[in-house]
C-alpha cells in the first residue's frame, strides 16, 4: 500500500460505490471509476465515504470495495478508507479490516446514535487511533452524526497525535478557519495534521484559507474540474481558482433535481451524482442502494442538462 | 425457538449486556440475567435493544448475545432481538443473523445517519420486513434515530402486515395513543399488532390506554416491579398498579446520579443499570461499553442507596 | 379580578383569539367564545396562549384580548395571560400589561431565540416572578422554545417561591411526573404548586398521575367533553374518563386536515380550531392571523365531519 | 434619513447597545460607539440585530436605540433596524416604528417560534415589504430562527422586488454563495440586491465570491480592522486582507472566554464585545441584558489580553 502523506493534500475524491441493480457492488464499474479519478491526476481516493453510500452498504459490500480500489490502484495513490458506525468496538472493526486490505488511513466520526459527551468523543479517537493500526482523520458531518465536533477538541487531538487530520463537512467554515489557523500555530511551517473541506462549493475559500486539500462528492462527476481548480489555487492564480469553483457550483445544482417531495437529501444527491456518472458513461448502472428512492426519467433528464451545460457530455 | 406471540404482550425487558472489563461479553452474567428476569415472571426478553447496548456492540459480541440467550432460555420464551443499523442491507444482515440464532423477531430504526424521507422509511421497513425472515417490530427512538415515526405511517405498515408491533420510546404517549386507538379502530377484539412501550416512568399510563406491553430498562433491575406493575393493571386495579409505578419513578432517578459534566446520557443510565445489576449480584461487573465514561465510586454509591430506598439491597 | 387559586385545578382552556378577515381582534367573538367556554363549566381561562395565535398578535392585540376577557367574565373566573416574548425585560413589559389589566396570574417561556442556559433560564424566572406582579406559571414548550424545561429546574424554582405552577405542553408525560412526585414529595397534602397538562391526547393519564388540571386547545372546540372528562377523573370513574378522552382523540384528528404540503403545523392545527368554531357558531371567521396559509373549502368540509362524528354539529 | 444604497455595500457593523447596570440604553456610550464606529470608516450602520441584543430588549429600549443613533449619525450614513420578532404583524410594528424614527432599511427574520412552513416565510416577506413603509433584508440566523433560509426562496423574493438584501449570519457559506451567483445570473453588472455575510472569520472568503459588504459583530470592537479588509479586498490585494482577517480571527477568540459551564453563547460572545469596549473606552458599562450571565473578572481579564495581543489596548 502507499503510505499517507504527512500531510496529505489536493484532490481526495469520495469514491462513489457502483451497484448492480440487485445492489450487489459492481467491480468492473467501480474499476471504471477509479481509472477515471486516477487519470484526472487526483492525489488519493477516500471510499466508504458518505458519497460512497457507506452507511447503505453491509460489511462484505465494504470489504470488496476496499480491496478493489487498493488492489486496482496497486500503489499509485493512497487510499483512505471511511469507518462508519456508531461506536469504537464496531468502528475499530472496520478500521482493522481497512488495515488488512491495504488501506492507508482511516475517516471515522464522532460516536452517534447514542448520546454522547465531549469526553466520550475525545476517548473514541484515542482507542481508535491506538488500536485500529492505522491514521485516523476525524470526520466532521454534523447532518449525518448530529453533533459537531468542537475545533478546540480537534487541535487538542492532533497536538497530542491521536489524529491525522480532519475531513470537515460541516459546511462551517469559520470552524474549519479555527481548526487551521490552530495548526498553523502549533506546527508552523512543519506541518503534518491535515485538513481536508468537503464543501463542493467553497473549495477556492478553504485553500486560500490554507486548508490541505479537498474532499469533493462532485469530483466523481468531473475530477479535471477539481484538479484544475486545485493546481490554480496552488499556483496563487485565485482568478482561475474562482472562474472553475463557479462552474462547478452551477454543475452542482444537479443533486437539487430529485424532488423533495418524493425522497430524502441522500437519495437526490447520491442519485444525481450516480446519474451523471452513468450518463458520462463511467458506471453501467444509476442504482442507489436500498431504501434511497431512485431519480426519475425526467430527473435524470434534467441530471443531462446540468453535464451538457458544463461542458460534460 | 418460541414464535412470536400476536400479539405479544406483557412486560419484555430489554436485556442489558454484561461485559467483562476488557469490553468482552460476560456469557456467564448474561445468563444470571436471564435467570434473574425470567424468574421474576416476565414474558419476553429484548437483546441488542438500547439498554443492551447494541449500539457499542461489534457484530461478534452481538452474535454472542442472541446465541447465548436464545439457548439459555430454551424455549420457555420468545427472544426479540434488535437489528440496529443505518440503513437496508445493514439491518437486513442483523436480521438474517438473529433470525438464523433463534430469535423470534427483530426490532428495526428508520434509517439513521442519512438524510430520510417518509417514502424511504417505508420502503426501509417493507423490505426488511419481507426479505429478513422475521416478524418485524418498529423501534421508534427519536432521541438516537433524529426522526419521529409518524403514527400514520406505522398504522399504514401495520395495516399491510409488514410490521407486527410497535416498540415505542419516544416519549410522546399522545403519539403512542394514536397507535393504540388507530389500531384497534381497525382490528378490534382480533389485534395482531402489538403496542409496547419503552417508557419505563408511565407504564400505568400507556396500558391503562391500551398498550399490549412494556420493555422497560430499569426492569433489568427491578423486574419484580415491573411485572406486579403489569398483573395489577390486568387485573384493573389501577390504584396498586399506580403505586408500584410512582416506586420505580423513584428508583428510576438513579439515571441522574452520572454527572452531565463528566459524561453524556447513555453512560449515566446504562451505568445506573449496570452498576444497580452488580451491587445486587447478578452481573459480576458493571462495565460499559467503550467510549462510555465510567461512574465514580460515590455515584455508585448513589445508585446503591437508590437500591437500598427501594428495598432492592 | 379573581385571584389565582392555589393550587389552580379543573379545566383551563386556552382560548382562541377570533379575528376579522383583516387581521383585528373580534371583539364580539371572543365574547361569545367566552361565554361558550364559561357556559361549560370550566374553571379558569388562558389567554395569549399558543392557541390563542400570541406569537402572532402585536400588543395592541394582546391588550385588547385581555381587557375584553377579564371584563366579560367580570370575575366569575381568574384569567391567566401568557407573557410570550423573547427574553427577561421584554415579558415583564407583557406581565405588567396583563397584571394592570386583571389577570390573574402570567404563563412564561423560557428565552427564546438567543442562545441560553439553565443558569440563565432560572435568573429569567427569578427577575419575572419578583418584578413583574403576577403569579408565574412556567410554559414548557420545546416545539416553539427549543430548549426543554428540566423538571429538577421546575421542582426548584417551585420549591424557592419563584413559580405557581407549571403548563406542560412537552408532550413528555414521564417528565411530567417528575414534576408531579416531586411536587407531592415537597408540600405533601398541602399543594400549592399547580401543575397543568396541555397535552389533549393523555388528559386521563395525567389526572390519574396526579396532574391538578389541563389546558386544552382543543377545548375551544368541545370544552363539554374537557369538563365532563375532568369530572369523571375526579369522580374516580376512570373507565368513563377514558371513553371520553377517546372520543376527544378522533375529535382532534382534525388538526391532521390541512395539507403538510401547502402549511405548517401551526396553520393547520389552529385553522382547524377556529374552522371548527366557524361551523359551530361561536366566531364570525375562521381566520388565522398572518403569515398563516387558511384551510382549503374542503379542508375545512373535512373538519366539519370531524365534528358531526363527534356529534358537535 | 440617508436612503438605503442599491445595493448597499462595504462594512455595516450590528451596532452594540450599552445598557446602564440597572438595564436602560446608556445613551451617551451609544453615541461614542457610534462615533468609534463612523469615524473607523465604516459604510453603514445596523441597530437591533443579535448584536445589539434586541432579542432583550424591550419597545422603549429599541425606539431610544434607533432614534438615538439616526438622529447622531445625522445624515451621514444610513442606518438599517432589526424588526424582530417572532412573525408578520409584531415585525410590522418594529418596522413602522423604525421607519418613523429614519431608518434606511429593516431587517427581518423568517417567522419564529411557530411551526412554520415555505410558503408561510414568502407570504411573512411579502406582507412585511408591502405594508412595512421599508426596503426589506433578510437575516438568515438559524442558530436562533431554527429555520435555514433557502436560497431559492431568497433569489425568488429577490428576483420579485420582495427583499433588497440579505444579511446571512448562517454560517453556511456554500449556501451564501449559491445566493451570491444567483443574484448575479440575474442581474448581471446592474445589481440592486446586496448580500452581507454576518460570519466574522470568513470575510474576505465572502467578499473573493462575490459578496457586497459585511456584517460582523467584532466589528464594534476593531471597526478599523474590517475596514482595512473590506478595502484592502476591493483593491485585489487578497493577501493583505487575508492577513488582516487571520489577525481578526485571532481577536474573535475572546468570545470563548466565557465558560460554557457557567453562561450561554450569547451572554459569552456579547459579554466578551462589552467587555472590550468598556476595556477600550467607549462605553461606561459592560453590562449585558437579564437574564444573561456576566463575566467574571477573571474572564474580562482574559478579554483585555486578546485586545492586548492585537494592539487595542
Amino acid at each position: 500500500m502507499t503510505p499517507l502523506p504527512t500531510p496529505l493534500t489536493g484532490v481526495v475524491p469520495p469514491v462513489c460505490t457502483p451497484l448492480t441493480p440487485d445492489n450487489e457492488v459492481d467491480v468492473a464499474s467501480l474499476e471504471r471509476l477509479v481509472d477515471h479519478l486516477v487519470g484526472a491526476g487526483v492525489d488519493a481516493l477516500f471510499v466508504l465515504g458518505s458519497s460512497s453510500e457507506a452507511a447503505y452498504l453491509p460489511d462484505g459490500h465494504r470489504a470488496t470495495v476496499v480491496s478493489t480500489v487498493v488492489r486496482h490502484v496497486a500503489g499509485q495513490l493512497p487510499v483512505l478508507a471511511g469507518a462508519i458506525d456508531m461506536t469504537t468496538l464496531r468502528v475499530l472493526d472496520h478500521v482493522r479490516a481497512a488495515a488488512a486490505a491495504g488501506a492507508a488511513g482511516a475517516v471515522v466520526t464522532a460516536p452517534f446514535y447514542t448520546r454522547t459527551h465531549p469526553a466520550e468523543i475525545a476517548r473514541h479517537y484515542r482507542l481508535v487511533a491506538e488500536r485500529g493500526g492505522l491514521p485516523v482523520l476525524a470526520y466532521d458531518l454534523p447532518v449525518s452524526v448530529h453533533t459537531k465536533l468542537d475545533p478546540e477538541l480537534v487541535l487538542e487531538l492532533a497536538g497530542e497525535g491521536t489524529l491525522a487530520g480532519l475531513k470537515d463537512s460541516s459546511g462551517d467554515d469559520g470552524a474549519l478557519r479555527r481548526v487551521i489557523l490552530g495548526t498553523r500555530a502549533r506546527t508552523g511551517d512543519a506541518p503534518s495534521f491535515s485538513v481536508l473541506t468537503g464543501s463542493e462549493l467553497t473549495v477556492d475559500s478553504a485553500l486560500a484559507m490554507g486548508a490541505d486539500g479537498v474532499v469533493p462528492g462532485l469530483g466523481n462527476v468531473d475530477p479535471d474540474g477539481y484538479v484544475r481548480l486545485y493546481r490554480a489555487a496552488r499556483a496563487g492564480d485565485w482568478q482561475r481558482a474562482r472562474a472553475e469553483q463557479e462552474r462547478l457550483c452551477a454543475l452542482f445544482r444537479m443533486v437539487y433535481v430529485g424532488s423533495p417531495a418524493r425522497m430524502g437529501g441522500s437519495s437526490a444527491s447520491l442519485g444525481a451524482f450516480k446519474a451523471a456518472l452513468h450518463l458520462r458513461g463511467v458506471i453501467a448502472h444509476p442504482t442507489t442502494a436500498a431504501p434511497q428512492i431512485p431519480l426519475s426519467p425526467e430527473e435524470t433528464e434534467q441530471v443531462g442538462k446540468h453535464l451538457a451545460a458544463a461542458g460534460l457530455l
